[in-house]
């Protein structure tokens, strides 16, 4: 954080919002309202599940991805993260398998290792997470008589690799929870954020909720600074998680559940995010236009329909972790893929984030980490060429950690610049 | 939750502080400011660690009981709750010893369950932990070649025994630590709640912060809604509760720590804490006049010199979660004794808030559960006079059960009416 947060460095590592676009006059007409007209209760503890009108918020946003839960089956949490980190510590114990993608999100590494689950990851590709691959490793587990305890999965706008789970994968995943019985948690904070394309339907929606939990946040849609997500899941699962709630944090924030009860009341919550997709879907285009421009051609990019970030993947011989350093030199930063990968693989890839920086900041940003990736192009050609590297030797350590990493390799085509 | 917060409930369950007390208009304006001056700001995500501005905050607080912690070694965390919840989070495996006292803070039940702690629970009186016990908890670990984690204690105005460790006790407790080198997590929500007598140096002032892990919270004297607690803690263990931090909600509201801050730079925390004193000391005098009124004879309960709770012991004959039930009939709670237990066991105490209700409530609610209590009284000498009780038969359960309670009979005297 201390360095990304340097005023001269381009971030394109965090998953930042850009909550510059929110109207301060409406934050500031919302704030007064609460301290005239509820201002010892907003300042109170509230209730451990979330407070009726915070909920009916949130069913809201769910109604607008075609989703209607009972607000009985919902819990508000602090953010995100926190409804992640509950549903892990209210299903897992150690050396529990789990599955999720690979390349996974980054903020649920640490929750799988905190738990000491043992995490399988499922390779995706442009169409999200690879089902064959998926029932070929439920087959292996069940061989060994073992059977996860979720799947974790973000179907939409992935992070890290912005790709979409398609419409017949959806259903397939559905399917084969129902068949086996399975636990999926479905994990969607960008689901209203789409640049390009027909929405699909949430998971949670195709099954019904009888096997899906869903995990939602308003953290990319109003702001993360509220602290404010939620997890919808049938009522003996919730119970717990609420218990676990209640032993972790007592409950979220009242204040900020105030805020987004009053921010949903002046009904142009719709409109704010109709804002947010214009923004960042021309942010989006400025750093594919800018990877075209500034990455040498055997490099490659997802190009994603919506959601935050993009996955670009450089030659092999780059590891990303070490490209940071040279980065952060100049500059500018991204998330290396090892972070994606719960075993902390080697990775020549990088998540790039394009909505917490201006146009002008992702193309300078683009043009510096590409100037780094050059040179670390020419350093290897000048090796190869003076040195030719030993082809199939499978000793040498570099290239065994290269093959080990396999599935962080997504097939997405080089884009048309 | 739900039955407490029926409208016609007197609770004096719950750890409210009088939000009411706040100025709306105080409120309004820090508000107005953020919105003004750093609205996109204040709606992003902020450091795991907190902002240095609300760190200043936390040591201004800190200070006004002689502690002088690094900022470095501070982590703002959501609520008082998460600060335990990370501690054990960092520390515990399963199975390893905890000390903490009994009765203990009902929150902390929870939280080493859920880490399968085995918690050692040490008798209080009402000059706090009584360390000769501790000791000899202590030497019986020693000799089975084990040691506590850490010892878990609230030293000021126990919650729920409201008794404070003193300072005879604080010093050997520190002393105790040091010669083993052993953890102490002291919890201090409500040590700027005094309404009587001289301020004791709080364990972190007296260790130096070597062995003395510090919880903070501003719950208590600005507002739980805003969930913004601390703890301070050697490096090595305050980056591993970072991490952990980061695994389970990424960082603490920034709205609420901005909120924080502007309030601090105001300069009338301290008035607003006279206030409370004021408040709070006239709420307790008229608990303690009404449970002498409305208690039978054989009651006794402690005299808290601050904080928000009083702790009252009945007949052994009366269980307080069976009680419970009679009592909200009548449209008065409190918590029973057993959830300050972990192993959760039959109680004839019951802790009692003093802090969220009126003057009038309290004694309406203290006459209701005198109520409740004397028809149990009256019942028990009915039957006892009818059927003569076994006196020394081991195998009756009720009687069983309330001789493995021991500890929690405190010996504090019956107040003077």
């Amino acid at each position: 954080m201390a360095v990304t947060a340097r005023p001269e460095v381009i971030s394109l590592a965090g998953g930042l919002p850009d909550t510059s676009t929110f109207p301060p006059e409406s934050f500031a007409a919302q704030m007064t309202r609460i301290a005239q007209e509820s201002s010892a209760a907003a300042l109170q503890y509230g209730p451990t599940e979330g407070f009726e009108r915070t909920k009916r918020c949130i069913l809201q946003v769910m109604g607008a991805e075609g989703m209607a839960p009972d607000a009985e089956d919902v819990i508000v949490t602090t953010g995100g993260q926190q409804a992640i980190d509950l549903v892990a510590k209210t299903l897992l114990d150690p050396g529990d398998p789990v599955i999720c993608e690979a390349p996974t999100y980054p903020g649920v590494v640490p929750v799988l290792c905190s738990y000491q689950a043992e995490a399988i990851q499922i390779p995706l590709d442009r169409d999200g997470m690879r089902i064959d691959e998926l029932e070929a490793s439920l087959e292996r587990l069940a061989a060994a008589g073992r059977r996860p305890k979720f799947i974790y999965t973000v179907p939409s706008f992935q992070n890290p690799a912005g790709a979409t789970m398609s419409a017949a994968r959806r259903r397939r995943l559905v399917e084969i929870a129902r068949e086996r019985e399975l636990l999926v948690v479905e994990d969607n904070p960008y689901g209203l954020l789409r640049y390009e394309g027909e929405p699909l339907e949430p998971l949670y929606k195709l099954d019904g909720g009888d096997y899906v939990i869903y995990l939602g946040t308003l953290s990319k849609i109003l702001s993360p600074g509220i602290r404010l997500g939620w997890a919808v899941a049938p009522p003996p699962v919730l119970e717990k998680i609420a218990l676990g709630k209640q032993a972790t944090d007592l409950c979220t924030s009242t204040l900020t559940q105030y805020f987004v009860a009053e921010y949903f009341a002046e009904g142009r919550w719709r409109e704010y995010i109709e804002s947010l997709i214009g923004i960042y879907r021309a942010r989006r285009d400025a750093m594919i236009d800018a990877l075209a421009r500034f990455f040498p051609p055997q490099a490659s990019w997802s190009r994603p329909a919506g959601g935050l970030f993009l996955w670009a993947t450089l030659p092999d011989y780059i590891d990303t972790t070490d490209l940071l350093a040279r980065a952060l030199r100049q500059n500018v930063a991204f998330v290396p893929g090892a972070a994606a990968f719960v075993e902390g693989r080697r990775s020549s890839s990088m998540r790039l984030n394009f909505s917490g920086s201006t146009e002008e900041e992702i193309v300078e940003g683009i043009r510096r980490i590409g100037e780094v990736v050059d040179e670390q192009v020419a350093l290897y050609e000048t090796l190869v060429i003076r040195e030719p590297r030993p082809a199939a030797d499978p000793a040498a350590p570099g290239r065994e950690a290269e093959e080990a990493a396999g599935g962080d390799v997504l097939p997405f085509r080089r884009q048309a610049g």
